[in-house]
């Protein structure tokens, strides 16, 4: 038994196939992800990894297997799939994922193949478990996989507490301790016991808060862009495929754009915390119809378009038109009275925080900051937004905190 | 200048009239006064008293007079209120407030005599404050008595997270750093600056998770009403009246309980938590109208039917009928797009809470556990209520935690 | 199961014959006895009490079980005297522990009459459990008597951290997981395994930080006399005995104190926190010979002689010399290259931190501030004390925080 | 101003001066430079970086400067020295320092020319600061410099609390509050104030419980002479020279590493974490005369006969050989009746924890795991270690915690 020290969990044991796992290739390379890629550029803490929050996941699906009466090869299974769930992330965690799925067509917990094969494969073989079932569970199929990626699953429990922790913000503490100890299986599905209506819904609360605060920070989502821009080129102008580009860690991206022409523009305003400003930052009622919807061609092409009518190179331009919102814990499952009930048809919070995302969602354009007034005119125009008041570039930006720009309440 | 190690805000600087303040009898008194009452049966880590409350709310209001530019005599004034704010709190804060109320017209925010006279009133006016003002911010009255008593005042934003801390609970954990930062006045009013709609709705769901989980829950409101039941009676069958009570500190009622025949009982009670039980906990929607807007006389009267009833006697009936829920924090005031709004009007969050609070609104009828059946089922004859299934006495109670019975939602 | 919250421990699992333990009466009763006596007086956070430092024992408890592969009747019996060890305190735990002993010949882990009576001995016998074989453990006897009451019990694991975090104070953080999980037996013995010298060490250092910052601050010292004063009248001069006294609870106590006239100014001056002064405070090597091992009629006796020398009354003058320091975790065993060596064979810590226990002990004679001047004078020459430089009088006192008078340094 | 959040210090206010600076290159370039280096590879969660432990020792300076009463442009001039303290550093901070002082004969904190080039030297000038100046500060040097770099800086108060709660590891946790609220100058020294022997003396215990905890665990030991060997070849066999690695960042040196055939087999096994073995851990009595005082020279000459006599690759032994143990702490200065002490002088701690250090110093000779038992043999005779027992090849190794390597107790 191995004993590591965490600095959310304090004392994670590590047994069994866990413990030859973690010397994998693949696990150790998840020292070198950060968990929330371009967000320590606001939360200077932010740099925990996705090491230590597969450990912390490993940690918690086992408290949650006792709990559950679980144990023998079943309890492996799980155990392997929950430390392995994050495997499949390629660098800066999901900031460049829709990149690479456009081209791939792979999710992160899409990991057959990655499972199967090298190390890992070995051990999970060795230990008489077959990669392709643990696969399964990291796509949340079947009845276990609700624990690994679920409504429910201890994946959440441990990122929302992790992530406060590091970046300071003291809005994701939920008590996992009572979560996971209140799970039970009800007809084959994951419910939280009779008396867990509240806990269910601090679970969604936490998440509500977290996300503007750090999630979607503005600064979080400039750089994210800046650097998706980046990989888009690096794919497309270099010799990097996008299979490649997902398979490397934080340290190959980086030194990839910095070394390449086509990119070390780029990189040289990440690491100098150059980021592009805000042009616009648009609500959800004064889009369109269909840009929402629009795909990554027509996106360039809106790019293009509002680069020449501000007469400005298309690299200054960049449009991030964040998908609709969602709320997936809406469908959490909870006892109250004998029965069965999905979390949004017992509390009337769920209907509210989607309406808060709703009111929190932002389409923002961004571009240097000595171009940025022009962009943000050409862009209402291009775009046909309709929005009272001053441009957002007035706002004062680039802050490493919330503190002035907490979630999309900042906008004029 | 003093300096006192406080478990929440870590060194808490007292100087001028403040530190000649905390040496008075009066607020020595506030470290014999338990802040959550008996809240302390349900989390047993809930031992914090007014006292530290008092400093920490002091601690506050000095970051916020300096993060508005306050400073002088006004200054002075507001830093001896949020030191003596509490003063006017009898034995178990707020446990019996009500009794005194009902006889005294007093609630524990109104202190004009109490900070006129003895040491109290001798320190101000020696430090050229006069008691009545200081006693008018007390209550919430003028600009400044906004932030000792409003929806933004610096109480809640200690209280939230010192009791998150004594009761080691997950959810009060509020930005008090960034709320008191953000605070400015607009015309006239405490408002939280731009970018600041969501750092008020945290407030908000801090309090509304707090609620059920500490402050309502459910054997915290048993062993109150039963306190308040022996208060009751130590003032109608005793030489011990109202004003002398509201006086006391927690020893000397404890004491006094102790001693009289008349409320032995239910301090033994108290002392060995060998609480009553839930014989009906009933939601909002199933109490006939009228019951809530009931005077004390006639839940008296409710509760001598239901022992005549159950053929018990009446001792052995509480009848516990909390107020219709309130949020006052909705009328909190943010600036958005340049104009101050309230809450209520900004964010969708404010009309879900109020419905959560209904939904986790309960009347209680509480007996002994041995009559607890026959108790229920005369107070559902009684009080009219249209219960569906199994009475709640069924249902286990008494924990220490709120791990099976949080919130509203453990009735059957 | 009960699932308990612990400011400390978060989650507490209680079950068996624990979960009927606590709803004794005796153990009830701990809820109302505050850990650390009037040391809240220094530190206003420090409410803690002795039922929740039990609960926290009783979980390392389990956990060091569970660690040494102990479970069955025997697990039982050590849980049990995990939870009862502190039922045999008297009001403010150690404060006047001396005061009851030298009457009763009783300290408070001499527990067999009381796990043998009433509702504790009725649950052990219930539970096929001998109360004299649990008091036998309360005591330190026996192989698993070490666990509850030796230099690695978990006894101090708990309480070291808890005080820490309820005072304030960042130095009592130990590692109790890996303390817990380091412990086996070796021939019957207690010891920490290979490569723990600094674990054993930690907690040596630990009790060190927290003994003159904490246990022995002066401010604490002095209203600690001033109650076992008061206690030693209240026995002395009322109908009150000392069983009757080790008996009661907090509450009992103030109550008795204020309402006797022989008691009650000592009683008013604690509640408003006018204590006394130092009038002396002097080091160990400025006390000439006998003087700390003289026995308490003799401490009275030069007590009076002072105050007639002074010309006080003779309750003006307290005169507490503590015992020598001593420092029972030099003996803790750890396992060093394969063989049990004690903690002071192997720690040069050890010595120094003896040196430093001498080189902060104090002598002190208190009295009122306004005679403390003239008891000095008269102290130093009743008691023939050797101290060049001005009269600790002279110091400030009575401040809340350790801030200034951190320790022994503060003495002139 | 901007308001930063940090994990440790919650909010840092940025203003003036420190508010340019921390947007040049120069400071952002430390967000990418680990604070512990390899250490993450023993507490997975030790990912923080030098730019926020520079912005908490900046906002310690500038409480400290407060208690001090200094403002103006001293102040100024502190408060950028503060910031900028660490801009010296390489990739992996000390790690490689040896390294590259061997050829440049510049440690990290020689920043004189670091601070007059660049945009540093611009908003240095821009705000009337010389950099010259500040470089001295920097530098220890001067009555403020005593602030920035001596035995009472803020340096190390951030770095205890900071490195404590990243690791998880609970023995750093200092007073910083504390501490800095009671410094003084006498005569131009810097000096805590009387009653703070113990304040002092919990520094220093803070750094020796963190030291073989943390800084020198036998794994981070061995990673980071893994580190260095491969800095060495990289310096002197391909075109990377000694000043451009030490103005690499940790992306730039784990790039290069990688890239070149001469040392890609080591940034394998650091990546992979595939790490050398202890063939030899020898306590100082046990190492004859001359060898910790040999030169790097003579180390690799040893290096090379251990290889050799062995049968094994030159690259296959590493020799690592820490200086003799210093304790700088000891010469802090405190208050003590009235006159300025060393801290030597007066704690007997000091001697005590000077003691521990030896026992605790080890020589390490490290292999792969495949030749550690040939390699340990040949070293002991090569080096001429007079060891008994088994060769701590022997021991289990590699775990990613201190639990059962804790310091030097885990040698055989």
């Amino acid at each position: 038994m191995k004993v590591i020290k965490d600095s959310v969990h304090d004392h994670i044991q590590i047994e069994g196939v866990a413990r030859e796992l973690i010397d994998t290739p693949q696990m150790q390379r998840l020292r070198r992800i950060r968990q929330l890629g371009t967000v320590s550029l606001v939360y200077p803490s932010a740099n925990h990894t996705r090491f230590e929050h597969s450990l912390g996941v490993y940690h918690l699906a086992c408290q949650a297997l006792e709990q559950l009466g679980v144990d023998g090869p079943l309890a492996k299974r799980v155990q392997a799939a929950a430390l392995l769930h994050d495997v499949g992330h390629g660098p800066f965690s999901h900031n460049l994922e829709s990149v690479t799925h456009r081209r791939t067509g792979r999710y992160h917990d899409d990991v057959h193949d990655l499972l199967a094969d090298g190390a890992v494969g070995d051990v999970l073989r060795a230990h008489d478990l077959d990669p392709a079932s643990v696969a399964d569970l990291v796509a949340g199929d079947g009845r276990f996989g609700q624990l690994i990626s679920g409504e429910l699953d201890v994946d959440r429990m441990d990122y929302l507490v992790r992530d406060a922790h590091h970046t300071g913000v003291p809005y994701g503490t939920i008590d996992h301790g009572r979560l996971v100890r209140e799970l039970s299986f009800v007809d084959g599905e994951l419910v939280l016991a009779e008396g867990n209506v509240q806990t269910a819904e601090s679970l969604l609360v936490a998440r509500a808060l977290m996300n503007p605060t750090v999630y979607s920070h503005s600064v979080a989502r400039i750089s994210k862009a800046m650097l998706r821009r980046a990989g888009e080129r690096l794919i497309e102008r270099t010799e990097t495929d996008a299979a490649t580009l997902q398979r490397m860690d934080d340290y190959d991206l980086i030194a990839a754009l910095r070394s390449s022409p086509e990119t070390a523009a780029y990189a040289r305003r990440l690491d100098h915390r150059d980021l592009y400003k805000r042009a616009v930052w648009a609500e959800i009622d004064d889009v369109p119809g269909g840009i929402i919807e629009a795909d990554h061609e027509t996106i360039r092409e809106f790019e293009r378009e509002i680069a020449a009518e501000a007469g400005v190179d298309a690299d200054a331009v960049i449009l991030d038109v964040p998908g609709r919102p969602s709320m997936t814990e809406s469908t959490s499952r909870v006892m109250v009275n004998g029965e069965v009930r999905s979390l949004g048809q017992q509390s009337p919070l769920v209907d509210a925080l989607r309406g808060a995302q709703y009111s929190q969602w932002r389409l923002g354009v961004y571009s240097p900051a000595d171009s940025s007034v022009r962009v943000g005119r050409a862009a209402l125009d291009v775009l046909g937004l309709d929005i009272d008041g001053p441009l957002v570039s007035d706002v004062r930006d680039g802050l490493y905190t919330t503190l002035d720009q907490f979630g999309g309440d900042s906008s004029a």
